[in-house]
């Protein structure tokens, strides 16, 4: 039996429980807003490593085997680890996974990691190819700055819409049983480029590919805005996150006091100068693993939606004058 | 029901056909040995594109529009686009799925793309997560060399152990029915390290990966190499397909006269001065979709194992003094 609804939905009958989520970030994160729903604030970002991209990997690293801990469960306990970041290569993720005896799945899906790492994660369970599965991201503000934009000893100055990369990883355990928020619905996204070219405007780059995802899950599922507590997108910042309002409005969908974006909320914009919001894999994975999750326990959301977003743009697409492509996938959860 | 058997390998009991396969290659893989067996091979490597990045976006682009005709499918008919590449943040990839219509499963697992894709499409074909995927990859020698090593303008002179990047795209369509080869297992690799630092032994460096990999698929399954009619790994080169045969003999296993690597024979490596032999995503890919599975199709191998091998380092990695870790994936098919 196919477990396709409508065009770009499946159906995850079998209810993957979410049994456990770790989420660890930065100092700076650690100060903002939602500095209480995370398990582990590092008091310093380079996480006792020599370079940015170590303390990164370390980090991601340090996030899945304390979640595996969480869970009381051991590696071998297992099957599948599916993980990706924003570094070239996806060095944080593969260089975390060979401390760690489980086979690995690497994704790529830029900021979108969270849902599409959750996603893969819970039709592979869905399917019976595992006990317990572990899915998970992670980015880093200094290892990004200096691959994507300047070094940081630049002393570069931010455009307004520019966004923050999260210093932050998250990771998900996926298990059989329990009594524990489950996964009802994915939603895999497609690739859309409306030819935005600002790579100091990600918020915006992502936007379609939000819209169209979020747009397809409705029709699919024949569900409305309303039918949640709470959609939460990656990373499109304030000015993103505006769009999508505007956006989906017009379609029909009024998405007011139901629709938060992870990056406008994970930091106070203004007082932490953030510009439009936080971004990166690790923004929507945190947020996601700690203040959406703990939110399921204690039962103030009883049905949400992540929708992480992902830039798919490289530097050298940029400088070969390329257009920003986006992506963004769905997973709806219960408890 | 639980679908794994022994510790790494799951039993796709379902059989996803393999309906389709494209291969499209370069100039220089099109004067090699395999050269009847490719689909496309491209008068030169610029594909008319105006960088060698756009080309090899351009080139897996085409491969998988034009594995789609040969299917007499539609990009409607089909659920998912699995895809990986290894260029940064894996462009080749999310450009080429940013112009066609199906929903997309990025991944990176370096030149192991190939059996990477081809094991999450055949475990998601056997979830009934849909009717008819899509998995491919590809990589460019041009693309490739002035990402990871040098500009080709320096004129580098080159180790003996060098491997010379595949210029080529493979995909293939997994469908329900029809008389085709079909998938019966797959074993997921965990990263393994053995701290070779070598960016021009990438070989050597995915042996321990390699032979893990196939020992645990031996072990899952029971079965030996004399059960295969082929067993290919993807881009080990003459040095490390050596090593992968020593190893496993003295695992017991012996592959003499059933294994070969997929960059060894792609080339005439003394002839075309290619090294160790061909390495890349591409390499492992239109020697499956191309050499292999026509030779399953005319009747002449009747049972293979897949084993694209990939190297996980980036270049920030290998600065900052890391080892290359190393991941293997292995599919199983019949016919």
């Amino acid at each position: 039996m196919n477990k396709r609804i409508g065009k770009q939905t499946v159906k995850i009958a079998s209810n993957p429980r979410i049994i456990a989520t770790m989420s660890t970030v930065g100092p700076k994160e650690g100060e903002g807003p939602l500095k209480d729903y995370f398990d582990v604030i590092m008091k310093d970002d380079m996480f006792n490593q020599d370079s940015y991209e170590k303390a990164e990997s370390a980090m991601l690293y340090t996030t899945i085997t304390e979640c595996i801990k969480k869970a009381k469960l051991t590696e071998k306990d297992i099957d599948f680890l599916c993980c990706g970041d924003l570094l070239n290569q996806t060095i944080s993720s593969s260089f975390a996974a060979r401390n760690i005896d489980i086979p690995y799945i690497g994704l790529y899906g830029a900021c979108s990691t969270m849902t599409e790492s959750l996603s893969v994660g819970s039709m592979l369970m869905d399917g019976n190819f595992g006990k317990y599965i572990i899915v998970g991201t992670s980015s880093h503000f200094s290892s990004a700055e200096r691959q994507f934009r300047f070094p940081l000893e630049y002393g570069s100055q931010r455009a307004p819409t520019a966004q923050w990369t999260v210093t932050g990883s998250g990771a998900m355990i996926l298990g059989k049983e329990g009594n524990f928020p489950y996964v009802t619905h994915v939603t895999i996204g497609k690739v859309k480029d409306y030819g935005i070219k600002d790579a100091n405007n990600m918020g915006a780059s992502m936007v379609p590919a939000a819209v169209s995802t979020i747009y397809q899950h409705f029709k699919d599922t024949g569900r409305k805005p309303e039918d949640y507590d709470l959609i939460a997108t990656g990373d499109l910042g304030k000015v993103g996150r505006e769009l999508v309002e505007k956006l989906l409005l017009e379609y029909g969908y009024n998405m007011k006091g139901i629709y938060v974006d992870c990056g406008e909320i994970i930091y106070d914009n203004e007082k932490q100068e953030t510009g439009s919001g936080g971004s990166g894999c690790g923004c929507s994975a945190v947020v996601d693993c700690g203040y959406i999750y703990k939110n399921m326990l204690n039962g103030t959301l009883k049905r949400v939606l992540l929708v992480s977003t992902g830039a798919l743009m490289s530097t050298t697409s940029s400088q070969q004058g390329e257009s920003i492509p986006g992506i963004a996938h769905a997973v709806s959860i219960e408890y």
